[in-house]
C-alpha cells in the first residue's frame, strides 16, 4: 500500500509550535484515529488529497460546505468573475440584493434574508432577534444539540460562565413532550425555541425529520408567542430545495442556514418571516467580511444550480447506493451497522461497539484505502459523487471489513480514551 | 457634474423588500448623508465605483481591510493559485502552519496564533480564553469602545439582556486612573482588561497611542493576574509592522487582529503569549470557514509585503500630506478641522459643529466630487494611494469647502436627527 503520512506528521510537529494544541475546532483530528490526516493539499470534485498526496473519496465535504463538488466549474467561474470586480468593499455590491431576492424566492420560510459568515453568526443573531421581538429572555434548545461555538452554545465548557447560559433552557432533543414541559415551566418568559431539522449530533444515531415534533414545536411557539428557530446550518439544501420542514407543512419564524450556500465560499444566512422583520432591523449585528461580494456571487451561482439541476436526486441516489452497499457488506462480514438519518447525510455506527473500537478501526482502514469516512460525526454526500465512486468506495470498505474481521477483537486498540466519555455523554442524552 | 445615483436608489428600493431595514451593520448608510451610495460595483487600487459607476478615491478601504490597494496583484495571484488547489476542505491546508509561523515571527506579542473570520470572533475568543486562564469572570472594557457586535459588546441595545453584560465592567477609555479604580473595585475576580491601541471611536476625536496608559494597563494586569487584551482589529499593521504597542515597550497577553490580514480576504486572528497557550488550547471555538485556505494564502502574501515593502512609510507620507493639505484648505476657507489620531487612520471633525451640519455637508460635497470621505467614522489610508491621488483629493475638498462656505450656515440641513443623539453620547463619554 502506498499510503504514507510523513509530511502530515512533520506539519503536525510544526503546528504544535505555533497553534495551541496543534489545531483546534471541528476540523481538529484530536479525537480521530491517529492515522487520520490533519492537513490537506488540494481537492477537486469529490476527491481530496492530503499533505502527503494520498487521494481520498471525501465523505466529509469540509464538514458540509461542499455540496456540488469541490471547485464546481460554474461556481468557480462566478467567483473569478466577481473577483475581477471586487470583493470586500466600502459597501455591499448589488449582488447582495440579488442573493437576498433569490433566497426569498426559493425558501417558503423567508420573507427577508440577512447574511453573515459562519453558522454561529446566524444562530447567535437569531437569539438576539428573538429577544428583541418578544422582549423575553429564555432560549430553549435541545440538550446536546450543536448550535455553534459561542459562549451560549459551545459544547466545550472551558472559559464559559454559568451566567453565559443563565437563560438557556434544555429540552430533550426532538421530543415534543419534553419541549411542552420546558415551555410550561418557563411560560411568559420564552423568547425562542431552537430545533434542528432532524437529530444529527456526534457519537449518536441520527433521526429523520419528524412531523409530530415539528408541528408540536410550531403549536407551542404560537400558543406562547415564542419565536421558532430552525437551525439548518448543517442540513440546508441537502434535504430539500426549500426549508427542511417545508415538506412537513411547518414554517419556522427564523431559519439559520450555513455551510453550503456558497459551495465552500464563506457565507451563512439568517432568513425569517415577515413578523420578525422589524426586530431583525432593530438589532446591531455585523462583521468585517459579512458584505463581501465574492461569496455572494458564489451563492447566487450555487442557488441557481440548486434550483435548476437534479443535484438533490443525485445526492439521494448515491447516498442510498452507499447505504445499501455498506449494509450488505457488513452483513456478509458478520457485522451490523446502524446507518441513520437521511442517506444524503450518513451517520455510520457499529452495533455492539460500546467503545467504538470497531468503528474507529474500520474508518481508519478505509482512510488508508483512499476513502475518507468519519467514525463519529455525520457525513455528507456531494453532487459530484458518481455511482462509480460509490463502487470504488465499496471496494475499499470491503477490504476494511475484511481487515476488521481478521483482528482479534479484544486486541483492537482504544484509539482515544476521551471517546469513551463522549459516548457516555451521548448515551445519557438518549436515555 | 455627471454624478448620479438613480441605480443606487433603485437597488435600495429592491433591498428594502428583502433585507431588514434595506441594509444592516457597519456598512449601512442609514446615518450617512442621504446622497452617500449604499451599493458598489467594483474597485481597483485606491479607487471604488458605486452602482451608478461614479468613481471615488476611497478613504474607507472597506472600513479597514484594504491595506495595500484593492485587488493588489501579488495578493490576488496568491488567491488564484490557492483556488486552483482548494479553499474550504475537510481539514486545514498546510498554509495554515506557514501563516501561524509568519505571525509568530513578525509579532513580538505572538508565541502562537489562532485564526477565525471576523474581529468579533477574535475578541469573543479572547474573553473565553482569559476566563479559562484565570478562572475569573470580569472583563474590563473602555466605555463606548467598539470590540465587535456580539451580545457582550455590540453597541446596539436591541435584543441584549443585562445578563449578557453582567460581568462586563466599564472604565474610561485610555484613562489609567479610571482603569486603576475599576481594577481595585473588582480585584480578585478580573479575567481580562481590554484596550485598543488608541481611541478610534465614531463621532469622537481620536487619541494617539499613549505609553502611560499602556504601561499602567500592563502593570495593573500583572499585579492582579489578569489578562491584558489589545484589540488591534481596526489598527493592526497600520501603525507598525509589529504589534501597535511594541514601540511603547508593552506586550499584551492576547492581541486580536482583523481586517487587513488578507487585504480584504476574510480572515482574522487571535495571537498570544506563551502563558496563555494552555488556556487557548482548552476552549472550544470554531467556524465552518475558519480553516479555509484561500484567505490564509492571501494573508501569507499580505504579510510578506508588510515585511518587505515600504507600505507603512507610504501610508504615513500620504496620510500626512492629506492632513496638512486639508488643514491649510480649511484655514483658507475660514473653517477649523479637528484632525486626530495617526495620519494613516484619519478622523476629521469640524470645530464648532455641534450637530455635524458642517461635516455632513462637506463630506457629501466631497463624495459628489469623487472623494469618499466619512463624516463620523475614522478613515483608512491604503498603500496604493499616491501623492497624485492626494492632490486630486484636495482639489475636490477645496471645491467642497467653497460650496460649504457659500451655504447659509443656519440653513444647512440636519441630515439625520439621530446623529444629534450619537454626538451627545460621544460627548458624555469624553466628559
Amino acid at each position: 500500500m502506498s499510503w504514507t503520512n510523513s509530511r502530515n506528521a512533520e506539519l503536525k510537529q510544526r503546528a504544535a509550535q505555533v497553534i495551541p494544541g496543534g489545531m483546534y475546532g471541528h476540523e481538529s483530528t484530536a479525537l480521530l484515529p491517529a492515522d487520520f490526516p490533519q492537513f490537506f493539499r488540494r481537492a477537486e470534485g469529490t476527491r481530496l488529497w492530503d499533505a502527503d498526496d494520498n487521494e481520498y473519496i471525501d465523505y466529509m465535504c469540509a464538514y458540509g460546505p461542499n455540496l456540488l463538488g469541490y471547485r464546481q466549474p460554474e461556481v468557480d467561474a462566478a467567483v473569478r468573475a466577481q473577483m475581477q470586480l471586487g470583493d470586500t468593499l466600502t459597501g455591499p455590491s448589488e449582488i447582495m440584493v440579488t442573493l437576498a431576492e433569490d433566497m426569498v424566492a426559493m425558501l417558503s420560510p423567508a420573507d427577508w434574508a440577512m447574511f453573515c459568515k459562519n453558522g454561529t453568526d446566524a444562530t447567535s443573531m437569531a437569539t438576539v432577534i428573538a429577544r428583541a421581538h418578544t422582549g423575553k429572555r429564555k432560549i430553549l434548545v435541545g440538550k446536546g444539540v450543536y448550535h455553534g461555538a459561542a459562549p451560549w452554545c459551545t459544547p466545550g465548557p472551558a472559559g464559559i460562565l454559568s451566567e453565559d447560559r443563565g437563560h438557556i433552557v434544555y429540552y430533550r432533543d426532538q421530543d415534543p413532550q419534553s419541549l411542552a414541559e420546558a415551555v410550561a415551566a418557563h411560560a411568559g418568559d420564552i423568547a425562542a425555541v431552537f430545533a434542528t431539522p432532524f437529530r444529527h449530533e456526534t457519537f449518536r444515531d441520527q433521526s429523520e425529520p419528524d412531523a409530530t415534533f415539528a408541528r408540536e414545536a410550531r403549536r407551542l411557539c404560537d400558543a406562547e408567542g415564542a419565536v421558532l428557530v430552525l437551525d439548518e446550518v448543517r442540513a440546508a439544501f441537502r434535504l430539500s430545495r426549500d426549508g427542511a420542514w417545508a415538506a412537513l407543512g411547518v414554517k419556522p419564524d427564523l431559519t439559520s442556514i450555513g455551510k453550503v450556500i456558497g459551495n465552500g465560499q464563506p457565507i451563512s444566512a439568517l432568513v425569517g418571516l415577515e413578523p420578525l422583520r422589524k426586530a431583525a432591523s432593530s438589532v446591531y449585528v455585523t462583521g468585517s467580511f459579512w458584505f463581501s461580494a465574492v461569496p455572494m456571487a458564489a451563492a447566487v451561482a450555487t442557488l441557481k444550480i440548486i434550483r435548476e439541476s437534479d443535484y438533490l436526486e443525485r445526492l439521494q441516489r448515491t447516498g442510498r447506493l452507499l447505504r445499501e452497499g455498506l449494509a450488505a457488506q457488513a452483513a456478509a462480514h458478520g457485522f451490523a451497522l446502524r446507518q441513520t438519518g437521511p442517506v444524503q447525510m450518513p451517520q455510520i455506527l457499529f452495533e455492539d461497539d460500546p467503545e467504538m473500537r470497531l468503528g474507529y478501526f474500520w474508518a481508519a482502514a478505509a482512510v488508508r484505502r483512499g476513502v475518507y469516512l468519519h467514525p463519529y460525526h455525520n457525513m455528507f454526500i456531494n453532487a459530484a459523487l458518481t455511482e462509480t465512486d460509490v463502487a470504488q468506495t465499496l471496494e475499499a470498505t470491503d477490504a476494511a471489513f475484511t481487515a476488521l474481521k481478521a483482528q482479534d477483537r479484544a486486541g483492537l486498540p482504544l484509539e482515544r480514551p476521551v471517546v469513551r466519555d463522549r459516548l457516555e455523554r451521548a448515551a445519557l442524552l438518549s436515555a
